[in-house]
């Protein structure tokens, strides 16, 4: 691909407010001028859409690799579809999820291994890693309590889970300094995204 | 796995008569005794059935590693849920298609390179490969008669896409000889199924 956009991931357990920070930079990007694409994975697209009800609402047990093969399905189709064709065109593309939640969900949480999810990511993503990934780190109490009484497939998860994913987002940012930075997502709305926008000024 | 089943697959292209000879060789097997599971990849469980839907039946551009990675995550549940379960309680496994379908849809006439499917097929189906594979072979004429006119996403590919398939099955059938035995799928449905019979005979 032609790249010449930029490709920014937000990452963390729900409840971590990732989504409504990923709001909060579009705005201040657009303000800047930039053309922005907010997406999703999975569900950026409307075959993305099916497949995210399948792994997000499915009644009944799902394999581990049938798990993992449903979310890398998607990336292939929004990275086709909808990423690739936006960075080229060098817009800002604003992301709710990638390779990082398949590495601490799948990988750390559910035990396959990270190695293979990369191996398997890279061919579906084509190598299209992001430029810069926040990882919006909150207490598992504390994303409970926002997440409230409705759960979908994985918020239902167990306690013990939910730590596993917590930790995996906080060792993906060890092994990758340069790429992902670790936000403190405990605080309020207002100075998560003021150290949100610290980071973003240099790029 | 603790297999002592026996694992068969149907191949072939749409129209080539092969669903109809799976229930005919059930038949044949549960008239000598056998306990007999009848199962078809994508779609062999409730969540397959979902992804089945997707991939026959979307309306749109389908990214050619989507698909793949669909059939893919379909196999994992399939293998997880039905197949090796029933292996391992001694049943007889009839499955319309499998991996060569894979392997002559999205590889010869996708384009995707083989090995690597096979490479991921491993992955997802933990190594399972059919003790017998029927491809049954019918020219591109005689399958479009039996088609019809009410098609779905990959019946309704050009001619050329059915060609590539065709070779693929005819040519993996070659390189794997000991499992994957041709059927002319021309002939009337008694003498294709008495060919089947013939083969049958000595498992």
């Amino acid at each position: 691909m032609n790249k010449k956009g930029l490709f920014i991931t937000f990452e963390g357990a729900d409840g971590s407010g990732k989504s409504t920070q990923l709001k909060m930079a579009a705005e201040f990007f657009r303000n800047k001028g930039f053309e922005v694409v907010s997406t999703r994975d999975p569900g950026g697209t409307p075959l993305g859409q099916k497949i995210r009800e399948i792994l997000l609402h499915h009644d009944g047990k799902v394999a581990s690799y049938c798990e993992l093969f449903l979310y890398l399905a998607d990336r292939a189709q929004h990275i086709d579809e909808k990423i690739i064709p936006a960075l080229e065109e060098g817009k800002v593309v604003l992301c709710d999820r990638y390779v990082d939640s398949s590495l601490a969900y799948q990988g750390y949480a559910r035990g396959i291994d990270t190695e293979e999810i990369l191996m398997l990511n890279n061919i579906v993503a084509k190598s299209l890693m992001p430029d810069l990934t926040f990882v919006f780190d909150v207490s598992i109490e504390v994303a409970e309590q926002r997440v409230g009484e409705t759960k979908d497939r994985l918020e239902s998860e167990a306690k013990e889970f939910h730590q596993k994913v917590r930790f995996g987002f906080l060792d993906l940012a060890k092994k990758f300094p340069n790429r992902i930075k670790v936000i403190d997502a405990n605080q309020e709305i207002e100075k998560v995204h003021s150290d949100v926008i610290k980071i973003l000024g240099n790029y």
